[in-house]
């Protein structure tokens, strides 16, 4: 059942543990559910409950821990022996008695891991403040390191493989975007173009299924334009309003994403206006991507060519992509914006998104894209525009 | 848009604020995406970013901090003055510099409340121990008091329009289960069957809209149901194989779980004899619910009625579930399970789901069922037994 070949599971370890070396961290405790995917296969949602994977300097191969009744998909979806899957009794599950990192660190002191530099990944959503508080308490000749992003930034360069699932993906959003785009009708159910939207990211390619996505379909209408995150109600289109659409299709958890905004009727000028300018940045944006350049430059570019548009446009542009679990897509390391000196290189993904929100509309318009040896190609091929429908 | 009328915002609120002066608390930041919900209404897939809202004793209703651009989200969805709508700058996104919680610090200490007794939700997921981190760091003079459960308790017991909405959520269900048993047939593939699924939650009833739901479609099939928390795949169902459908629909974030599982062809004994062990076993506990009985004597009357049949379940049979975001749909309040001693009362609303998960094989029937005045009334009127297809 694994999508990728054993060897490059150990690549990736070779990586995570020469990165864990330089940052002089003995033991890292991986809790973010894509690095776990991203180190052993593991795949289940079962992040709701805690749970990490242990790369070790002195152990060739991850542990994997979580709860009992997990253990076993941890067997079916990893390449991980046995007897390196370990299961905690159901009661350590949501008691203010005892916390599951309990069972981590009495696990870490009978490995002889308990005197070591133990990274933690500080940010990482999953890992919670009482996390970290369990494991100073049972770990207290421990040395703690913020491994945040560690692992991330071991995913930025995708290998073959995981492009081919990305162009998957792509195939996917095409279909996908279109239609959401077709179903945006006067009169229709918010909730019924979203019910054919999961349709189609799922099920919607002969040849491939789709997974959950990081972020689920994201559906702003009317005045709700004028933000990005806002889902969908059962409410009716109405004529004379735009609807944004940003979704993604996800192949074995790698992510396209895309976002295309939609009138019904004559738009109004502002929009039109927005909608072009934004066009007009990210061709530019894109163009001037290429193995060398910083994320900051990119961000640059964009800024310059919309200049003249008077749009004023103070969050990041774009940052990068591929494997995720909910609730993200993005993978916390570069992002496209001033500050960020990340040189681009062959194989990074990236979602470029120069959302627009103003004080009562919007506009989004955006391209995922890997970076190839000379300069940038976007994964789908969907028109890049705004859609106005009578 | 609010789904709720003030008034019962504010006697969360009042709620709240009784159970933050019992525990001596003079500030909460509540970071749980449905405990925000519950206290103000806002509602948007942001969660991928800190934020969080205030509920502060010296002041009457409470503060929303996010995201610049999700600014505009809480103003389409909570009933908050605008002035107490916060935007922090979208540079601190990510970054390694500084965090969203500095920002916090900052206008805690901007508000006087830096000198206080602040609540922290040590153990929701997006808490992470570099959220508490930076809040240490920035609120030198501040005590801090673990909060985690604090506002979940207050959601325990449901008002009328909440069980409304759980209501209309198992009318959803219903449909779903019956499309996801619909589509379990042999050299269907799995990813058809989980896209038929999301259609119907979300799309399913003529007279209102589904939501996403805290946790995806599971569908364990094969070996596979041996572990509850696998999704799918692109493969066909197998002739010869069981598959367990755990699901639920959610109107306005408010759900209704529900678990059963298929066989194609003639079922093996033991699968058999363990569903009607289950279903014998959720029988009787349903029976014996009523208020005043605690989780646990749930939990035993359980045990002994399934005792007979050699089964042996480890883990808990049930949790409380409301309102809820991913990547969980339960409360993490009681649970039924020894050691549990919380007493149930009239309306509040759990999920009995007794998995039974073995070595290679496993059986998933669940209810989600309001405790009534009397007894228990499950929401969802669906044939509590294992479907057996040719």
């Amino acid at each position: 059942m694994l999508p990728f070949e054993k060897a490059e599971y150990l690549e990736r370890i070779a990586k995570t543990k020469a990165s864990m070396e330089a940052r002089g961290i003995d033991v890292l405790l991986a809790t973010d559910p894509a690095n776990m995917n991203y180190l052993t296969g593991y795949d289940g949602w079962s992040f709701y409950v805690h749970q990490l994977v242990i790369v070790a300097l002195d152990r060739p191969e991850p542990v994997w821990i979580g709860r009992g009744m997990d253990g076993n998909a941890a067997k079916v979806t990893t390449y991980l022996d046995h007897d390196a899957i370990v299961a905690y009794p159901d009661d350590y599950v949501q008691n203010t008695e005892k916390h599951p990192m309990d069972f981590v660190a009495d696990y870490l002191n009978g490995a002889a891991w308990g005197t070591k530099t133990v990274g933690v990944e500080m940010d990482a959503y999953y890992f919670t403040a009482a996390c970290h508080e369990a494991l100073k308490r049972g770990l207290p000749n421990a040395r703690f390191a913020d491994a945040t992003g560690l692992v991330n930034w071991v995913r930025a360069i995708k290998s073959p493989r995981e492009i081919g699932y990305m162009e998957q993906a792509a195939r996917l959003i095409e279909k996908t975007m279109q239609v959401g785009i077709d179903m945006v009708e006067s009169g229709v159910r918010q909730c019924d173009a979203v019910a054919a939207i999961y349709q189609t990211q799922i099920g919607g390619h002969p040849e491939f299924g789709g997974d959950y996505t990081g972020l689920c379909p994201m559906l702003p209408t009317g005045v709700g334009t004028s933000t990005p995150h806002l889902t969908w109600t059962d409410q009716p289109f109405r004529s004379g309003e735009a609807t944004i659409l940003e979704l993604a299709a996800a192949r074995l958890h790698y992510h396209c994403p895309m976002a295309r905004t939609v009138h019904l009727g004559k738009p109004p000028q502002k929009l039109a206006d927005a909608a072009a300018a934004v066009v007009e940045g990210i061709d530019a944006a894109l163009d001037f991507v290429r193995p060398g350049v910083t994320c900051e430059e990119v961000e640059a570019v964009w800024r310059k060519t919309i200049e003249k548009s008077g749009l004023i446009k103070e969050s990041r542009i774009g940052y990068s992509t591929g494997v995720n679990y909910p609730p993200d897509w993005g993978e916390h390391t570069m992002s496209l914006r001033p500050g960020d000196k990340t040189e681009l290189r062959p194989n990074m993904t990236l979602h470029m998104i120069p959302g627009i929100w103003l004080d009562d509309w919007g506009v989004e318009i955006s391209e995922c894209f890997r970076v190839t040896e000379t300069g940038a190609t976007p994964f789908a091929n969907f028109p890049r525009q705004l859609f106005v429908k009578d």
